[in-house]
């Protein structure tokens, strides 16, 4: 099926797009794990240039920040393509063009320690204008280390 | 006098520490400029590497969240320290290490664009456990990119 | 001037439309004393009703965020309206009907207390979608006793 | 066994006195109806007295963010009651007056409609000086109206 493939053909496109165009997720290690049009998950390694306060040897909360912003980004921009009528590159760019974060709440709950992160999001408003998810960070053993919350300019 | 010659020697320390020893900070390029109790200013230049989209050459949401972060903490820390009977080395690094983000709120009012930018904080409340800052970041132009309100554990 | 007069005039309906037909913020005594396209200002009187604990006699949480949300929505209509090009009562109504809050932050600096509250927003963001208003609420005394940020959907 | 005789008397006590002596809640109606140390819900029926714009017949943020509030507060109290090692009146009387809500979002995701509201909130993050709740407003049919996030003050 044409559109299946283009589907396909998008998503390979998007996934690539995110795992080499975007410099400071790259400085950070940021990889899309996983997407759809409801939820999204980003993950990356600990490394000691992630650190905040090497007495404390935990994330930088902006690490944390970064990771929820981005993967709230994700699963907004998968949702902002499934509603385009025709998903053409040209038009998948125009929109993603405008998409961008109002603002970004992050609740740190535990001290950011791990070998690996996971930060996940889910979509809880989809409108047509602005978009909001929920974030989660977790470290490689389940430890919950930070919500967040995100509302996005769309379209 | 023995009292300010101790608290302008705190003060340097600080300031050097602040410098050379957090990681994710000097990879963004994070400085403190300025600081006191009540007021502190954070300073870094544009980067490639600190770019969130290349398409928009604007910097990482991430980004104007750590510096706001930092900034957050920066006056929250001076005023702690402020606050304690005796400044001493041990009860100063006694009372960082209490030091942490509860939570913290960035809205992201223009691109962030330019050729340096300008973190600045105060602080709105000041408790034995919990102190809130707000911060602002502009460019070199005045233009204003975001605001941010940060929630900090003390104590 | 034709333009003046009716400008003149849609500020009173406004504000006459937000003294009287406001169910709750009726039940809470908030009242309009000044807005521009820039800034509001409302005002309203202690009341044992408006009490959360009566152990501490000071307002409810939530009549401090239903004092800010309410001066954020007035300086962001009015903003709105100052853009509309034709300010008819059929367009200013239409433009209303889309004003909705995204999202509310509340900061409580101090326990609410005092004889009357002067609730005061300005706009950080103005958008043809979004806009972004920040909010602080005083005692009549001057006594700061809230901080608030709020996202609103727009046009 | 006298210690659960006790914990079952705290708790007729303190749903008692949520009941009966918030003025501002029993204004709005807000009602607990379930709370352990780990979970809480407050229920309110719709009045039209709550509502914010008549055009829209929908309730006013700052109810949405009360019963928010309210519900983050109930479950944070009864986490510090079950942590006293006595639960005696006075200790929780002591404790519970140094509960203050210190900063609370409110996200809005539908417009508020329906014959009876139902906030529940869980315990995110639980220390001996700041707790946080995540919270949720649905209306009867299940439909979900508003998500929240407060940090609370205790101990």
């Amino acid at each position: 099926m044409p559109t299946n493939l283009h589907e396909e053909e998008t998503i390979k496109q998007l996934a690539n797009f995110w795992a080499n165009n975007l410099p400071f997720n790259n400085l950070i290690g940021l990889k899309v794990s996983k997407f759809d049009s409801k939820t999204s998950e980003i993950r990356f390694l600990w490394q000691d240039k992630l650190m905040g306060n090497p007495l404390q040897k935990t994330l930088h909360g902006g690490v944390t920040a970064s990771a929820l912003d981005f993967a709230g980004g994700v699963v907004v921009a998968a949702n902002m393509i499934e509603q385009l009528e025709h998903k053409t590159t040209e038009a998948i760019q125009k929109s993603l063009s405008c998409l961008g974060t109002i603002d970004l709440r992050t609740d740190y709950l535990r001290p950011g320690r791990g070998e690996e992160f996971i930060a996940t999001a889910h979509i809880i408003r989809s409108g047509n204008k602005v978009a909001v998810a929920r974030m989660e960070l977790h470290n490689e053993k389940g430890d919950h280390i930070a919500f967040g919350t995100g509302t996005y300019l769309v379209g």
